[in-house]
């Protein structure tokens, strides 16, 4: 299986007096989904970039099987980097468009290119250029699941999409994903929506690797519970509260803890906290160094 | 106050067989903040686009306090687009930019567009080109915010905007909309986030409105009921639930009804139900028509 290591990698942007990205370590193994977050401006695009060699290091290494990727044109072509750039002839038809890029890739998925252009209602005899914000972000999408490489990044890949579409993209993001398992790396802002998609969990505060880890460790100590207002506040007593969500006199809390050793009242659930909450809270925390 | 007419509007795109926009009949009056919603395509920007007068309707009127928006300049000065075009001079240093916007409108709030970029993080120092996608948002909402325009329109603001950015974007709109009332009109695919905000719905389907109401009428007779799940569904029992959460043994049941006749058990809690499940709901129902 193939994986792509980042070691120490430093960039420093043209004129600029700071790095954009520190001392980056990072490993990303074959055929997991990775989720890549972080607020506005923290390096998550400078990162994918570098890796899919659109851009040039100051520092430090990036390796796909050990060998650098940089100006390895065999390595690149098995990294696919969906971005917001809008690189595609802009007034061709899509059918066209279509054609193009399916004529790069030898191995390139026509039956899945078909299939996602129905369920996404595409109309192929627009031009890129004339699309709405979303279905630029539905053309490239369909083209990043029909590349045959072995590494797909998508930065934003949901920019624009309405509610639908985004359900559209992720169950069909999965299906390709359990019929021809590789490795993605997706940068979102709508954290709630992936965390059902992603295996691991890369995370990047003012260009340094805050988060590395995998979902289940994250999760593994991390509980909602449940009930009446009263039962619930008894049971968790002395415990550091994230969050509480309260309806009427029903109130759920969220904490990162082993379970209290106080005995459970019978009126109160507990089950294990949504990644979401989890990584919000984790990414708003200022005690994560 | 001024307000904005809509009548029997038509829109055609050259060399397309259908129309995008269908007999669109819509008042935006004055000092309120609409949100427009639909689908990818339904034509939420063609629709911004029209009023803004950066493209021509097929048929039909657009008419500012009675008079024709088309080509008249000093109503079109009224109106500010904030789209998805990049239109900024893109090696320009944003320093220069803010300048150049701020010169062509005589009272441009410059107090503010300060507050704005410390409170957004903004380095006036680079290029509007080398932003990263929220950042671009974000420069647009700035500007935005600071013209001196009585109808804002906002398509997708919060594209590619964070958490933390999206949160600060939504507090600044209230703020400044308090102290100097003006009509804003909103596109957004997160509508869990702006229903707090919005006074007047606009919903689009097919490029027919198909929604245009207060929130108040919205929300007036629609019920979110909490507690132990076997007392809420004997109270519920007989009325069409739109949704359910359940966790563990509470659940909450979302319906737009009156309330039951049953006796309501003293366990049983009742809220107004959130804007954004009643319009993801509504939007979602093909019984809309």
């Amino acid at each position: 299986m193939s994986k792509i290591e980042i070691k120490h990698l430093n960039k420093r942007l043209i004129g600029s007096k700071e790095n954009i990205l520190n001392d980056i370590n990072l490993t990303f193994d074959g055929e997991k989904i990775y989720g890549l977050f972080g607020q506005n401006g923290a390096g998550k695009s400078t990162l994918m970039s570098l890796i899919a060699d659109y851009n040039k290091t100051t520092s430090g290494e990036i390796l796909l099987d050990g060998q650098e990727i940089h100006n390895n044109q065999a390595l690149i072509n098995k990294v696919y980097y969906m971005n917001q750039m809008d690189m595609f002839p802009k007034h061709e038809k899509l059918e066209k468009l279509f054609k193009m890029i399916s004529n790069i890739y030898p191995d390139y998925d026509l039956s899945l290119q078909k299939e996602l252009i129905n369920k996404f209602n595409v109309d192929i005899k627009k031009t890129f250029n004339s699309l709405s914000t979303g279905y630029k972000s539905i053309v490239k999408i369909i083209i990043s699941l029909c590349v045959p490489c072995e590494f797909i990044l998508l930065d934003e890949p949901t920019l624009g999409l309405d509610a639908r579409n985004r359900e559209v993209f992720y169950r069909e993001l999965i299906a390709s994903y359990s019929k021809n398992p590789r490795t993605f790396i997706i940068s979102t802002h709508i954290i709630e929506e992936v965390d059902q998609i992603i295996n691991e969990v890369v995370f990047i505060k003012d260009g340094r690797v805050k988060i590395n880890n995998s979902v289940d460790d994250i999760r593994s100590q991390s509980y909602s519970v449940s009930g009446p207002a009263e039962d619930v506040d008894s049971y968790v007593q002395g415990i550091h509260i994230l969050e509480k969500d309260r309806l009427g006199r029903y109130e759920t809390v969220h904490f990162m803890h082993e379970l209290p050793e106080n005995p459970r009242p019978e009126s109160v659930d507990v089950e294990k906290m949504k990644l979401q909450k989890l990584l919000v809270y984790i990414m708003n925390s200022e005690e994560v160094e």
